[in-house]
């Protein structure tokens, strides 16, 4: 919203998307004059409604000319909603007149009654009886609305001659109008989507060429529709943005809708479609039965996308568009992470290198120099003394001891646990040497790179509920150890805030649409092993408030519902404090084919025929599998409901075999869907069982409380979810417990590491493996994003590509710009 | 601009943002039928002037209320210039006018006359005399106007039914005004600028917090301000966008402004401020002497932002801003860059690899794989083919030999001169092994990580003029050679459409403002030694037609001129074929009194007297550097006009020896400036100089011809600009410039890699060195980019963090979100 006043020669325009700035002026007018009160109590009217205040200063001595001009500039500017004049009479000429009239006109200017401005002395500011009056009059329109000559008086501060300060409230109908509904705006608001029509083809063309049929919304209307305000909105082109977390300030009061997990059966090495049924749900509760809906996803590795074939945006009907953004860079949050997560890498090297060539005296002095003679320390090493229990701020009163207990981090160069990361699948930084040249004086060491997506602090971007969280929690990553066995963290580096600062904009989920032009949220990635593969706790919370209480948010989970679904709950609704609704559970009859004693299924390789006709006998076997992870569910007090994807093969009694058994497994519905075909009408009975059954009281708890011991909650995960007899530790996995409870990281909750591809730890054995113990090979820790995590066998960190990486079908056409070849 | 039209219930929206679809519609139109020519006459008419139609479907039994709601929606949707009806008189009642009336309205509803609408038959399209009549009529208005159902009709043609096609055309005064409108806009624009004022404060305070003090303008208000249509930019939040190359095509016949490069004297290691007179300037152009002027900066790596302080985004009251948006990812062009790179990297170790364990054979089936029973060669494979003079296309044809030729590109590991790069100052990474890991099987070999901005992709970025151009010198990269001494490229590795795609939003430059609100664009940073040094030619371009022909493009050259200002003229005005008005010459007594036998200049050390205190011998014996620098510049016959960078302690005398001595030395104009302490103000003396001079004819010619021998290139510019004797080759150089010539790369412009520290090859030699052989000791080939690098010396390519590397200082307030340390 946006005001316009000419007075004393200053124009002020009011603009919403200021609002932090004004603040911080306020801030700054109250440091340096503390005897202000009335003046101030007028801005802080002006402040807590939202309102700010920007001007534009004409030249002292300006024409005619230029005040038009001035306003046929506004006129342009898109956020201006109207504009109020207070002009000298004489300037009120034809020539003004026109340049306003004909142009936007929201609030009619032409009612514009300069009459009833009224000027109040600046030494009395509230005070004064003239102002007093207006604001009570503004009150009972029930708002108050107040322009102020902000930068002339701040100039006035600045050279602290403080003599011609003025205030000018200006009343006018249309202004209160406008007001009004700049204040409902700030309330939640009732979505007006307009869905993209769908015309299914088929065959099924490719995922890219559906996603370039459609034409997207701009993404800033399809954000208007959901009831986004324009200054949440950080657009990243025409087809995705960053929406900002004051949103969840605004709509603190406002009930949340739905939380709907989807999850997965044991899934074949080909996947089954989560993210599909994830996408075809939205579509089908949006688009058809008109209930507001967000689907909210990870942000897929990039790695991969010029590896091995298979994109993350949904496939067929059900997608995210455009898909190559949302394979791409989308809004650079995985480049954020790979900045800050190198930054940490190279600080630890170079620290280590400075340690091994330098004196504690050459140290000290040059972690904490004189500047023009005076030496401090910096914040971030006043709180490192702390931890070490040096109370001193003078740099001049450490004892020698206690220098070197601050210079030195002491790293144990075996014991960095800290890995560089890049977001490109390249197998031969698995295990690498670093520090070989000679500038690096023989500190040379081996190492290795991950995947981006494997950073702690994806897993950090993904759990933490806000700015200072995320600063707190980056600031706690353990890299490694010291000599003597003490944690050294990001904090101890002193990176902490030049992390933060990288991670600014990652904090922020990015807003896309479906096919169907229904909102997504894409944010986080976090390995589903080595992490708790789920997107971001953020996005999940934003969205909930955004849907409404009536509204759903669906959210997947990585592999099956063993891993994903009980991380989950264990760990991100632990982290978050929401509570689920419903869990969909994804299967398809090729993979319970494979758990009733199918052949292998291999990628690349096609179908043994067991898959591509009936075979009831097989598909009822499999349905074990389908059992248990039902049951897994209901250990959380969640209701399930079935989700069969449906493949061109599947016959309508092997369909019906399925639902059959599942209902009789306790699952709440079990209903075939067909969006990858169809869009969000072929997931419609899908969408109507989640809605029926999302409204049913459920009784969601966890599996273990956090003070159970760490051998505790692993046996206990292993033996209710895995289905095994007992765990079994090695050596090296009980020494690291012994060293986490030491360091007072024991309740922490856990992350198992285990193939998805059974529900043992052997991802040959199908169905429902029993009769095992669960062998803990080490455990691990990512303290800033706070779990441990056991490892069940050896995990990749590093994918690497196939000799025929799908990049040679990719390509850019330069006239066009379009690209093929994109799966 | 946008038109709305009701007919046969259908809403039609025209967009101006659609062009591109709107053609592809109409390609396949013409494809599918081949005998539509009238009607396609009338959409060609349409599709000339660029005007695009987009629909809305309502219901087929829509009421009165729905039509009320869509046109509300409209209302609200920014880009809708206006909204024309065309309805049934029934639907034309209060409460749908009431919609429309208050509401946004640019072309005047309320004159809206429903009787003017004409419906032509379907049949017979612009030959219909009624439909003709009233083309002819907009016609002699100077415009075509064409509303049109096209989904409708296209739905019809994709079934094949094509018999209830209509033609609906719509006349209106209003319609015709508003294209005239967007019709003039398809032409130049003059600018109306609205500069921000600055009120400079004395002591200044540091860059981030003047930065902050000043409000940006949005950015998409600058981009109207400087004549950008909407749908050229794409907004990255609020204070940066990316602008579409479609400008130089929609200008092409604009012409150019004036052409500024700024360079500077032999610097000190301080730097003499070469970015901070060139804000400043364009400041004082733009904001003081109201010329139209643009600054085109080279992107900062991120790496030294959190290593050695200083940033690269101007200084004190010539910057832009927000500053730390400029020095952190920006629009992710670096990030995009290191994953192009990086992906080059993993594909070379990867095929290394799988060229070592794999025959003949299985590498062929696999590069060459049956898909559903057929085999074929992608594209770019089939390039290769070609390269290496196979004119077959079935795989099945191929002989064993042809097989193993195409299949091994039989890279020697000890040849490969791809390295990785990272945007984070890591020494640890310069000399590393990888393929450590048991998977690599035994392939390790040594290699190194450089700083991302020292990729020869950047290099590219920089000097490419298109999408066509830029995957064009992709594909030529050189990677290393094959054992018997072939280069391998990136079209060998089959990358190339991969990297266009990850480089895709890249190429297009990024607007930002200085701290006067005036234009500025950002775009690639290549190394100034083993690289260019200089901005993109395609920002330099666009940024040329934006100021049009009155205006000033300022753009900067790295290093010193004898580096910088050579490379600009020799390697980027000889791709680009842009010819260079002016050199602004930036010199400071500082770096005068160096060159004058002052004694050593450090970073981190305070500065010796001399350089505090009046010393005019000193500044004039230095001042042979400037002169030398001057001449420079005249070998290119283009004037300069120096720039004295003026600090505190410079005392007049000083200042008034050094301009008197440049314009004895042939300056055609020398002049102090004080843009550092009051912003564009300070330097108007400077930019009226260069606007006086620009104004002169000018001989700009090349030192050297590209079919000289690449020794009498180098030596040309050793003996002309640096003042050498003459070069000596090493064994090692010769023996390059020998394979070079052989692979027919002789031909390339050369790119000199030396210290930028002295004219010399020797840093510790100030003034001007003479009596000098300059050592040749390796010759490298960017022969994408398009050059020769001989180094002179070692140059290193991946700096290191210090032992309190400045990110100590720097932290994000997680509540107001403000950054704090950063410069």
């Amino acid at each position: 919203m946006c005001l316009m006043v000419k007075c004393a020669l200053c124009v002020h325009l009011i603009y919403s998307d200021i609002v932090q700035r004004s603040r911080e002026e306020l801030k700054a007018i109250r440091e340096t004059n503390p005897g202000l009160k009335p003046t101030l109590a007028i801005i802080q009217v002006c402040l807590c409604i939202g309102l700010n205040v920007m001007q534009i200063c004409l030249p002292r001595q300006c024409t005619e000319e230029e005040v038009s001009d001035e306003i046929l500039r506004l006129n342009e500017d898109s956020r201006v909603y109207g504009i109020f004049l207070h002009l000298p009479q004489s300037f009120l000429s034809k020539s003004v007149r026109n340049a306003i009239k004909p142009q936007k006109d929201v609030d009619g200017v032409s009612d514009l009654n300069v009459g009833r401005v009224v000027l109040g002395d600046q030494r009395d500011g509230f005070a004064s009886p003239i102002a007093g009056a207006v604001l009570e009059m503004l009150a009972r329109h029930g708002v108050y609305l107040f322009v102020y000559a902000f930068r002339h008086m701040l100039l006035h501060l600045h050279s602290k001659v403080f003599t011609e300060m003025f205030v000018a409230v200006v009343i006018c109908q249309h202004v209160v109008r406008s007001s009004r509904r700049w204040i409902q705006e700030q309330q939640y608001q009732p979505w007006r989507l307009h869905p993209l029509k769908l015309q299914p083809l088929s065959p099924v063309p490719s995922d890219i060429e559906i996603s370039r049929a459609q034409t997207p919304k701009p993404i800033s209307q399809l954000a208007q529709e959901v009831g986004l305000l324009p200054e949440e909105l950080e657009a990243y082109g025409n087809t995705k943005a960053k929406v900002h977390l004051s949103l969840l300030n605004r709509l603190q009061h406002q009930p949340n809708g739905k939380y709907v997990l989807v999850a997965g059966i044991t899934p074949t090495p080909l996947g089954e479609g989560k993210s599909t049924v994830t996408i075809g749900l939205v579509q089908a509760l949006s688009a058809h039965l008109k209930l507001n809906s967000f689907a909210c996803l990870r942000q897929p590795s990039q790695g991969p996308t010029f590896g091995v074939k298979g994109g993350a945006a949904g496939g067929g009907y059900a997608q995210v568009i455009p898909m190559e953004e949302f394979n791409l860079h989308l809004t650079g949050d995985i480049h954020a992470i790979t900045a800050a997560n190198n930054l940490v890498a190279a600080a630890i090297d170079a620290r280590i290198l400075h340690e091994a060539t330098q004196s504690d005296k050459a140290l000290y002095s040059r972690l904490v120099p004189s500047v023009n003679g005076v030496r401090c320390f910096s914040p971030i090493q006043m709180a490192r003394l702390q931890r070490l229990g040096i109370n001193k701020s003078d740099p001049s009163d450490l004892t020698p001891e206690e220098v070197r207990a601050f210079v030195r981090l002491d790293l144990d160069p075996e014991k960095v646990t800290w890995q560089r990361v890049i977001d490109t699948n390249d197998r031969f930084l698995r295990k690498i040497t670093v520090g070989q040249a000679n500038t690096e004086k023989g500190n040379a060491r081996q190492t290795q790179f991950d995947i981006a997506v494997a950073s702690e602090i994806m897993a950090i971007l993904a759990l933490t509920d806000g700015l200072a969280d995320m600063r707190a929690r980056l600031g706690r990553m353990v890299v490694g150890s010291s000599r003597n066995g003490q944690p050294i963290t990001a904090d101890d580096l002193g990176v902490t805030g030049a992390l933060a600062v990288l991670m600014k904009d990652a904090i922020k989920p990015t807003l896309m649409q479906t096919l169907e032009g229904t909102p997504v949220f894409v944010h986080a990635g976090p390995f589903a092993n080595i992490a708790h593969g789920n997107s971001s706790v953020l996005a999940d919370k934003l969205a909930l408030k955004l849907v409404g209480e009536e509204g759903f948010v669906v959210t997947e989970a990585g592999f099956g519902a063993d891993i994903g679904m009980e991380k989950f709950f264990n760990i991100k609704c632990r982290t978050s404090g929401l509570k689920p609704d419903v869990v969909v559970l994804v299967a398809t009859v090729r993979a319970l084919k494979m758990h009733g004693g199918g052949p292998n299924v291999t990628a690349g390789v096609p179908l043994p025929k067991e898959y591509i006709s009936e075979n009831l006998q097989l598909v009822a076997d499999g349905c074990s599998n389908l059992k248990k992870q039902i049951q897994i569910a209901h250990l959380f007090g969640v209701p399930v409901v079935v989700a069969l994807n449906a493949f061109k093969t599947d016959t309508q009694a092997e369909i019906d075999l399925v639902c059959r058994i599942a209902e009789a497994s306790g699952a709440s519905a079990a209903v075939q869907c067909h969006h990858w075909s169809r869009g969000g009408r072929g997931s419609v009975e899908l969408a109507q069982a989640v809605k029926k059954v999302a409204s049913q009281k459920n009784y969601f708890q966890f599996l273990y409380n956090l003070q159970d011991s760490v051998v505790e909650k692993i046996r206990t995960i292993a033996q209710k979810v895995y289905g095994a007899d007992d765990i079994e530790l090695s050596p090296e996995a009980q020494a690291k417990i012994d060293y986490y409870n030491q360091q007072g990281f024991g309740a922490l909750p856990i992350c198992m590491a285990k193939t998805h591809l059974s529900l043992s730890h052997m991802p040959e054995k199908k169905g429902v493996p029993t009769g095992f113990i669960l062998p803990i090979r080490d455990i691990r820790a990512s303290i800033g994003a706070g779990f441990i995590y056991p490892l069940v066998g050896t995990m990749s960190t590093m994918p690497g590509l196939p000799t025929r990486p799908c990049f040679y079908d990719i390509d850019l056409d330069p006239v066009t710009e379009e690209i093929k070849g994109l799966f």
